[in-house]
């Protein structure tokens, strides 16, 4: 099926390969006028462009976004919004060591049995590189968003058995660290944890947490199109996610009805509920707490340590990956986990508005001229 | 939005609340010719109705399926397949308490927000008796699949801090004890700590896991439409459950990346997996391995013990939830699980038949009236 | 693909056959508080029912609509409706005959070359008997459109070579004339042209027209979900309609620019169009003038002379068609065309509420309960 | 609703305005393993490109196609190709008076009622340089459909009163005459046509015909997604397209049935059709005979005579139409309804490979390794 297209209304389509001559996205169906510019987007990629530090691939992208259409003296228009991002730091280099052979926790055998051949240079479609249009997609998502008076915030949460202390949150730390840790302790643990796994030739895995404030109670659509359910499909198809947690997820299993319950109460003419275990959705339906979601990443599947593997000649065979390559997801994957929550959600919120007949009628019926 | 329908080209759509007449599902996309009973979706149906045993709500429904269209001298037609389930056993009884009130943990609150105003009876359409179309719907799909030599099969991992010992896996007993494990060891240690939390008007949560053998390599589609993506939104849209996992799911965040990768070997002359953390996906597309999920439970939010909530004229109170429901969700939601798993697989396997120009060419071009 | 889902924001999937127990429709995304009772819908299905006159097919069906489901104290609830409509009169016949061979202009052989085999009794799926399903669903997107002041008016413009004449035009004749002609002057003569056809045991066909007033301007998506191109499909997709125009349709193709264009004039601070060649629609667009379309459609293919044909072993031969059929398919069709272009129109309609940020921050930002 | 996406499992979304700095589509879920090229492309965009001849605008685009990705060493991965075209001829001219006024027959009006304002400069994403997307999308099914034994052909059947002699049909004459006339003679009596039309500041209209031979029984699905109803809305989505027809079209509406049904005959071990009045669709499903559509196109808005509109300021004015035009749309849109024809077909035919159990039996169960 057509895999690369997400939303419905609020709807971007991805394309690129990680050594092809670019990468991008195409939105369609943006709110006509928003204010948008290179810029707004090119602050979200850089959070995600390699060759940052040490802790991240030494490949160098500048991963400067064109915007070539759906923008019109400044404000969108209501037309596919196209954002071109060229490829310019692939190496060219023999890549047959990999073109006959499966890396192991990579989609080459996987692609191979799929497509009956793949575009085996960086890992093609399947390589992270693919993230760099949602990251611009996401962008608009979350300027729309913050219009709203939304914010979408991720962050590192852990790196390996490293976790923020969630009283030294620090939201600044988010884009000043190199492990894009709110918190600049756990960051010089994490990192002195990753030097020691790059010295072995390994890699570490670690979680993402976004965080969503302001979000309006009625967000979402009940059974297959939950609020969370989409959520998890956005959390889910990032690369190297194996699991989504909303609230307090895994924990909700071992505990006891009368412990997971979020009592509602009023607080100044406003309903509001005690404790947030629920992460602000009930029943697929926003609740107008707080938003949270967690991904845990796996440790990057190219390490430098030899591994065995098969070849496409159906023999066994010892591999070690060269190439240039993150020991670690996590820092540059929590913004495309906060740009897909974005998108997710403005896409609920934006199907939201014709929910009810009271909005239709306010809509249609209240003027002459019932667009103005 | 319309989210009452999944899948793209085996195609459901649910309808039907917890207390109105009927309940059902249209099943459209279903290939043309497969041997269909009623008794085929009964088995089904039977694994999730109400009133089994005393862990389960007191509520008895046959829960009697009828097939209204799509079967023609016992085969499928290609048509849309409309099974109609009667609701029997809505007690008619005064459900003001909770018209005008809010459960805590429940959608009675989003629902009101969403739509203004909701059917309160027994929760309406965010009901669990809404999967009962679900369940409907995958009994098709597990048939078919099955008729693919695929397999499968959902329990429950856990019930609190009960969990199976996979050396006493023992697939008779999901549908053989109350609990739907496959252990009836640890069936027999759950249903005290059941019994205990029901004593203290309690509820608790539970695990699901779900195995899929025998899928081929090559299933899934890159970016959005990753089979672990789809699995995700399909787990995370039954109510209740709050996080989801793939293969070792949370565990891999803590791992180096030595130890998460699974080696390729050849077995055979066929590729497979000396380990298999991956839950049998890589890069969103099934490898080949058996695909492995698992979905975390919230306790039943309906409890017997007094909470705090609002009303909908906006004051603080007590509530004492009355009516007859589970005080736990696992053992009846794993035949859920189950059913979506299969209407997940079985979607991306028909999109699967035309995403290489082989396939296409073998089916069109092979014979002179390709059809036959 | 599944096809018996019509329509993005308000979408509706028919089921059911001509001789099963049943058809029906789920309407899933209809806003909620709107209030509808079975008479609401019953109304448009009295209009397509079958046996109303000698030019009708002499099956008799009451087609007596049940809501199962998203209806609540007489207001539905924003969740799936679900309307049955019960076969009450298919006659137990012998339906060999048409089992095995393929009657000319019917789907029985297109149906037997897609699925291998087909569900014969009356047609099956292919059976006009499917838009019960449609008309149910129209019923509730025309009462939505008349509560934004929206009328869509669908009637017979001719049969054969007898057409309306626009200067007799008479509403109230639509529902009255057994031609559903607004003219009760044709209406006879047609009326008698049929019963010459009926007693050469043949059939004719008629064109049908769709007149929908109150549209405001904006109405429509640029580029593939243009409103006139999803009117097209909305339109062919009726069985047995062979063409559709939007506004002048055919016509245009032989004039010239200056005589096509519709001058754009102000009228009491209104912008309006001097002419309507355009049929109220500019680059998929409603611009506020009436929306005009015509459905040609095909004689009725059963028809009582001897006709040519093969069967499903491959050998010609003649046929006689038994059976009950109408001989012209125009005045029961009349009402599907109204009940496809209201769907059509209000799913457009929903989705411009979210075309542009002003009334995303409007619907959003205005209040502190944006529900409310 | 994001209205830039077509097809479901063969999808393409196209981006782009008249004067924006590029144009381009995106393919998504093109069958792996296709040989691929640019010039595959190019021949399809020079087809369509302007500045041919004194019949078309004298703006002049080299229309030049860059792949940008899903591609790779000649052949397509399965992954999605991005296509772009530079546009390179926009002349920076003063757009002020278009800025703020309504051309008839366009659709400026429409646009500033939906979004509140428009990229006026040539029509934006109204402009038919939008097309050039869909050819380039085109003309990749194209290639499909060929190699599995279809041939796509459309061509101009008449301009104003000027009709083509089917006794004189020369398929070399389509891309050889100015007016893709298909019969040397008509052409030259169109030109004529057309040059006195010109001189007296006017445009003309005319009708686009295409014939698809080779398709084989059973493409297309049932009620919603008819192989004619998804037809009608690729050809009317074609901007100016005011009227679709499938087979005799609207000549059905005057006929007797026993006129009008084609009888099913042998043919040496074949079924076929002895006449095809039915255009190769039977109940929205191929029949094996040729498909037969007819689309027609109104007079070109844009005429350098004065005509009468309004101003954004709600003012009656005259305007004039400057800049470059084509005085018919026809000659150039033959080629983009020879693509939407295409894309439509290859979208069904994808969609019919799972339609039924032994299709996917065969592809799933015949070999160990079912992918290959």
């Amino acid at each position: 099926m057509a895999g690369s297209t997400f939303g419905n209304l609020f709807r971007i389509t991805t394309w690129g390969e990680s050594h092809g001559p670019a990468l991008g996205v195409v939105v369609d169906g943006c709110p006509a006028g928003l204010a948008l510019t290179e810029e707004d987007i090119q602050m979200y990629l850089d959070r995600r462009k390699p060759g940052q530090s040490q802790i991240t691939t030494s490949r160098s992208e500048a991963d400067r976004v064109e915007i070539l259409s759906g923008v019109f003296e400044g404000r969108t228009t209501g037309t596919p919004i196209s954002l071109l991002i060229r490829n310019t730091s692939q190496i060219s280099r023999d890549y047959s060591d990999i073109a006959s052979c499966y890396r192991p926790g990579h989609a080459d055998y996987t692609f191979d049995q799929k497509y009956g051949f793949r575009d085996y240079r960086g890992g093609g479609r399947s390589s992270a590189r693919e993230t760099a249009g949602r990251v611009a997609a996401g962008a608009i998502a979350c300027k729309i968003l913050r219009q709203l008076g939304i914010e979408v915030c991720a962050y590192t949460l852990s790196i390996g058995p490293i976790t923020i202390d969630p009283e030294h949150f620090d939201a600044r730390a988010i884009c000043e660290t190199r492990t894009a840790m709110p918190d600049r302790e756990a960051d010089g643990k994490a990192v002195a944890y990753l030097e020691d796994a790059i010295k072995r030739l390994d890699s570490v895995g670690g979680v993402m947490e976004c965080r969503v404030s302001g979000v309006p109670a009625g967000i979402g659509d009940p059974v297959f199109c939950k609020l969370d359910a989409l959520l998890a499909q956005a959390a889910m198809s990032i690369g190297a996610v194996k699991a989504v947690e909303i609230g307090d997820g895994t924990a909700v299993s071992t505990r006891y009805g009368s412990e997971n319950n979020d009592a509602f109460r009023m607080e100044r003419d406003r309903v509001v509920k005690a404790t947030n275990h629920a992460g602000g959705i009930l029943g697929g339906i926003s609740d107008g707490s707080d938003i949270l979601l967690r991904a845990h990443v796996k440790p990057t599947p190219s390490i430098y340590a030899p591994q065995q593997t098969v070849d496409n000649s159906g023999h066994d065979i010892d591999i070690q990956i060269k190439g240039r390559h993150d020991p670690i997801i996590v820092p540059r994957a929590v913004v495309v986990l906060e740009c897909m929550t974005a998108i997710t959600l403005l896409d609920a919120m934006m199907a939201n508005l014709c929910c009810r007949m009271d909005s239709l009628e306010r809509f249609y019926r209240n003027s002459d001229s019932p667009q103005d």
